[in-house]
């Protein structure tokens, strides 16, 4: 939920078959999430599409004028089912050509100029900016408000690293967590919900899990832009708590 | 992608600020699309929402229009945040009542009948038929083709187990793989492409990785719904990597 109306908005796009099928476990929406979130920026909606070029610049359309920012991860290779950047090209209605200092560089690291598959790594579409890849292997790039990377987690991860200072910030959102343990959201939630509606400026959610001998508990956490206001939040809700008879209460960290 | 346009397909639907957040890592998308995978039904696309109604509702019609079944997870608890079940209520323009049966087990179960939140949970919107929940906690329900699950995921998992009867399902995929290592995809792609083109019905990817010692390798993948046409094309793959040199290939499982 974003926080505020006037905050800064992201929305993240990850591409590849292997996601859909199974195969592989995304990690690279977990990856960013926290990057943004470390950047005061909301993010606000994730979507999941194939290596198919219609769903592909269809879902980029949508979210790019809907949101700030939009991240794309995967297809950005040399293969034949790697098309983000004619989609993204496509998307944006411009063309996708040959980036002259891309095709230097990997001549100079291989010694032989690249070959057709591995040239298709150096296209960017006019007017993209490279983002830089510090891990191995070309560029991603920037078009507009679409930052375009690697599917590799790593590389991804390393890409990250030539983003934050193209984001306009935002306010840092602060996160403090109470765990308890031995009593479940149906106690917990009435006592939530109050101090909820007391601080709409709060987003206050609950995490139960199982406890390993038997039991439930639940995580609360509050979250908001005003560090001090989640204190105050949070102050009130152990006061509710306790009143309860909630025992068990525990600050963690985030 | 969809490898055959009568195939039955699915969307998965991750509800939560948590996910957005990046205090938790989603598995739930993953654990579907392997239980559909096995259903032979298509995973077509996935989104993730937070816990907000406007942006909930209209994924959730953008989706169940469009696929033969949506998955969603999370936001079924008793607390202030657990909005699904209204949403889908709204979503379908139907009311939300409480079910006799899940408060009688309630009260059963606890020994008294359940506050105001556990309550909560005891709502179903009328026409959904109960998801037996085999864990802990109320069950989850389907509404039409929509399936509303849980969000902690074992319990997630648990549902899955009275779900399977209730899709008409598809041929299954199959799905085999070789490993190549020591040889990058810029080599790779040319066979791979020249393969997938000969071979429409089939789905050829390539999931490339850096080997321990340093170097490229790839994970080269080909599904698709008739096992012999799969094992033509591996042969056939095989025989164009070993006419470009490419040794050291392993055939894998999956």
């Amino acid at each position: 939920m974003s926080l505020n109306d006037k905050a800064v908005t992201a929305a993240v796009l990850i591409i590849g078959d292997e996601i859909l099928s199974g195969r592989t476990q995304d990690t690279n929406l977990n990856a960013i999430a926290r990057f943004v979130a470390a950047h005061g920026v909301d993010l606000i909606e994730a979507r999941v599409v194939g290596d198919t070029g219609p769903a592909l610049v269809e879902a980029l359309n949508a979210l790019r004028v809907r949101y700030d920012y939009v991240f794309t991860t995967g297809g950005i290779g040399p293969t034949h089912d790697d098309i983000t950047a004619d989609c993204v090209a496509e998307a944006f209605g411009v063309e996708l050509v040959e980036d002259p200092e891309i095709i230097a560089r990997m001549t100079q690291q291989m010694g032989v100029a690249p070959n057709a598959a591995r040239r298709r790594m150096a296209r960017i579409p006019v007017g993209g900016s490279k983002i830089k890849n510090p891990v191995a292997g070309p560029p991603g790039f920037q078009l507009g408000n679409v930052f375009v990377l690697a599917g590799v987690p790593r590389i991804m991860q390393g890409m990250l690293e030539d983003i934050g200072w193209r984001m306009k910030g935002g306010v840092v959102v602060t996160s403090k967590s109470i765990r308890v343990e031995g009593w479940g959201e149906g106690v917990l939630a009435e006592p939530l919900e109050r101090v909820a509606k007391a601080h709409l400026d709060l987003a206050l959610g609950s995490y139960p899990f199982t406890m390993d001998g038997g039991g439930y508990g639940s995580n609360l956490v509050i979250r908001g832009r005003d560090p001090a206001l989640v204190d105050v939040a949070l102050e009130e809700l152990v006061t509710a708590l306790q009143a309860l008879g909630v025992d068990r209460i525990l600050k963690v960290e985030a």
